[in-house]
């Protein structure tokens, strides 16, 4: 076997720890030839750069690898442009990419991968969705040959490591704050928090388990933001806990997404995954469901998942190429809601809620107070039978407007409790 | 993409599925050519078989098969032999092999791979572990970049279905005739029960994720039939459920490795796995716990498992290959225990027990008897700081020739806490 010759573009996080991770394994066939950044001599300065080989070239100018004989090009600096275009340059001149964008791949994918295929060459992103857990190669080698009709899962550490530490009794100002000191979350922690992080991997997810490739801009968010201490406790009293979902479901020529905290019963295993832990849950019409679950985030997990799909492009990988359709979402899931309102508690307030839920045809499932509050200012849950999340919608817009709402009222899907 | 032609060996519960499987998805490149199957017109009556194409030949002379021009030819017979004749004749004419036949693969893989390998073909067996689960692509694909250095998990769902109905309060031969009842358990349930088709998975999953090859007549297995509900109890006041086990860790230029009940404490997610499910946690250098979990079993997941490994040989795959080395097994794994007693009670019998486990070197960390026994007949528990297996060995074959044992004392090992 020949030795391929590899360029790295970006020597951050994750880069810096593929150098690591290739320079541990001493793969056969893999030399790392090129490494470019801006300001290469104070990457030079960092811990993992020890690991990169003297021979290796680091470079300022991208066309420095571009115009040189590499073979495969890891890129992971992240971005949509310029990256886009450097890696179409790469891809044009005969390159494989591995990459671990996920911006990149689902907004621009479907293009590159058409691009990758016509000039014979491999764009593999095993890395792109939940770091270093397989899921990617599990549903592309391993679970080919079923009819994946839903996948759903926790596909951001940053939210289950927020929502998780609420489960455990914090409040979510101080658990945002311990994630930004951690290095968990980013200063302005938008992308993680309002679920658009999420859904860039949901598209992606869906592009390969579903066969469907979606606009991510079709797919609804809704921010983890709203939800407070006081909802654990209700969940807890409904025998769930509450996790930021990235759900996409097949049905009929439409696909059902939305990424949004939702009620997770206590007997899925999506309640189960705590701290920055990541979980896939892939539904098959033959081989039922499929649980991936590990460390969907940090430099050297990514870095095992960027490395794995090195290897496959030098052993000469191929995997398998179903048909993938364009399809229309829609955010609506029939499935029951968790509502909970906190009000300046006056008599005919049920009474006027229930009213609400009646005229969009909701129907009451439960009633929860828990006791112990101030009357001026009562948190109480109302959950309801299977209904559309527009209809949900519209009840919400009514019930806002009430006199007594002291806060917008929250509105989560929650999950069903059997599994497939 | 030229049409490759494929043959089905067995028509039982997975290569009828296999038939469903392949009829439904209509998969572009695979045409069925053959179904080789003793007794044919039975099988032909059988309710999968309209899924068989119209064109396919029957045949109950495996001849027809190998001196076929047939391109891939699907094992799903299962045992050893004459499966291993045929198939070095299939290898040896060019033809890929996919099958699901784990104890094939465990005890002449090596010699087969080698084979595949010298004569440029596939032999790939992604079903042979965990059915469904894409453990085995996951490990080879996914992880390939890592470094694993344990891998453990349940491997086996009729010890699992047992396990966790034993768990819920069931008695150990109930539940046993249930399972057969259910056809989870073969009559003679000493290959389930007794850890045989564990330990050829786990010798299959040493191979591929700690690239190890082990003899597995060496690895030591533990029967669960002699864990019995008062055990569940005793767990559960340890925090604990009990499982069977597949364990395997590279330790210097050794493999750990065994399959027994085991204490599992309910913090890890292999406590979490119920019924007849799967679960496998590969723990790596750089990637940390991945786990992967789902039906193990069953004709249609197994089915899916097969027919993606098809398509990877219909696409050209080729997985990558890292060198394997053979291993010395031990079973030796430095780990807490548990001991449960049922005794005659009478003054002096921990006494006798303390000085048991002193004299092999072995501490004691709690003493646990619950109430409600009978003073004749009293099971009661002891657990001990980490010590080797073999020392336990030790100080059950001393404590069982004590007068007052009613029975043989109950060793099993008990996983750590935390996780990696
Ligand atoms: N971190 C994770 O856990 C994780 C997990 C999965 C996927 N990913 C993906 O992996 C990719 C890299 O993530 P990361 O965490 O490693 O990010 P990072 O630590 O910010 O690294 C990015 C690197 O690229 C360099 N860079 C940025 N823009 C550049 C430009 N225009 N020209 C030259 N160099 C530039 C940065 O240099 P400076 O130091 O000068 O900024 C830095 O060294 C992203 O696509 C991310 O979404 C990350
Ligand atoms: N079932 C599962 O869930 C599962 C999961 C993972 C892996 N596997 C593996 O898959 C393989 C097949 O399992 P299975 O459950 O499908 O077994 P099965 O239902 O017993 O099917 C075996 C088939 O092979 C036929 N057969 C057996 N010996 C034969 C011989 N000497 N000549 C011709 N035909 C013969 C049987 O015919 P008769 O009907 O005449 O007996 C039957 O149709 C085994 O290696 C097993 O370990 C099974």
């Amino acid at each position: 076997m020949a030795t391929k010759k590899i360029a790295l573009l970006g020597f951050g996080t994750v880069g810096s720890s593929v150098a690591k991770v290739l320079a541990t394994g001493k793969f056969a066939g893999v030399e790392l030839t090129h490494i470019y950044n801006r300001d290469v001599e104070r990457k030079k300065s960092t811990p993992n750069a020890k690991f990169v080989p003297k021979t290796t070239v680091w470079t300022e100018n991208i066309n420095d690898v571009l115009s040189s004989d590499v073979d495969i090009v890891i890129e992971l600096i992240g971005g949509l442009d310029p990256i886009e275009s450097w890696l179409r340059k790469a891809i044009t001149s005969g390159k494989s990419v591995v990459t671990a964008n996920k911006q990149l791949i689902a907004y621009r994918g479907a293009g590159l991968l058409r691009l990758a295929k016509k000039h014979n060459v491999q764009l593999i992103h095993g890395a792109a969705v939940a770091g270093g857990v397989p899921v990617i190669p599990g549903l592309l080698q391993g679970q080919a040959g079923d009819q994946i009709t839903r996948i759903r899962g926790i596909v951001n550490g940053t939210c289950n490591f927020i929502l998780s530490k609420m489960e455990a009794g914090a409040e979510y100002a101080d658990v945002l704050a311990e994630a930004q000191a951690l290095g968990y979350a980013e200063a302005n922690p938008s992308a993680d928090v309002d679920g658009f992080d999420a859904r860039a991997k949901l598209c992606i997810l869906s592009r390969i388990a579903l066969r469907a490739e979606l606009d991510p801009e079709q797919v609804p968010t809704q921010s983890i933001s709203a939800v407070q201490a006081i909802d654990f406790a209700y969940a807890k009293e409904l025998g769930c806990t509450i996790r930021q979902i990235s759900a996409a479901e097949l049905v009929g020529a439409t696909v059902q997404a939305r990424v949004a905290p939702m009620l997770v019963p206590n007997t899925l295993p999506m309640a189960w995954s705590h701290g920055t832990q990541n979980m896939v849950v892939a539904s098959g019409r033959f081989g039922g469901d499929v649980v991936f679950s590990g460390h969907g985030a940090g430099g050297e997990p990514t870095a095992v998942a960027v490395v794995s799909d090195l290897l496959a492009v030098v052993h000469g990988h191929s995997s398998v190429e179903l048909p993938i359709k364009k399809r229309v979402v829609t955010g609506d899931f029939l499935s029951p809601h968790y509502l909970r309102f906190v009000v300046n508690d006056k008599p005919g307030i049920v009474s006027a809620i229930a009213g609400a839920l009646a005229k969009v045809g909701a129907n009451i499932d439960s009633l929860l107070q828990r006791p112990g509050h101030d009357k001026n200012a009562l948190p109480f849950v109302v959950t309801t039978e299977p209904c559309l999340n527009s209809t949900m919608d519209k009840a919400v817009r009514i019930m806002g407007k009430m006199d007594c709402m002291l806060e917008k009222p929250l509105c989560l899907q929650m999950l069903e409790r059997e599994e497939r």
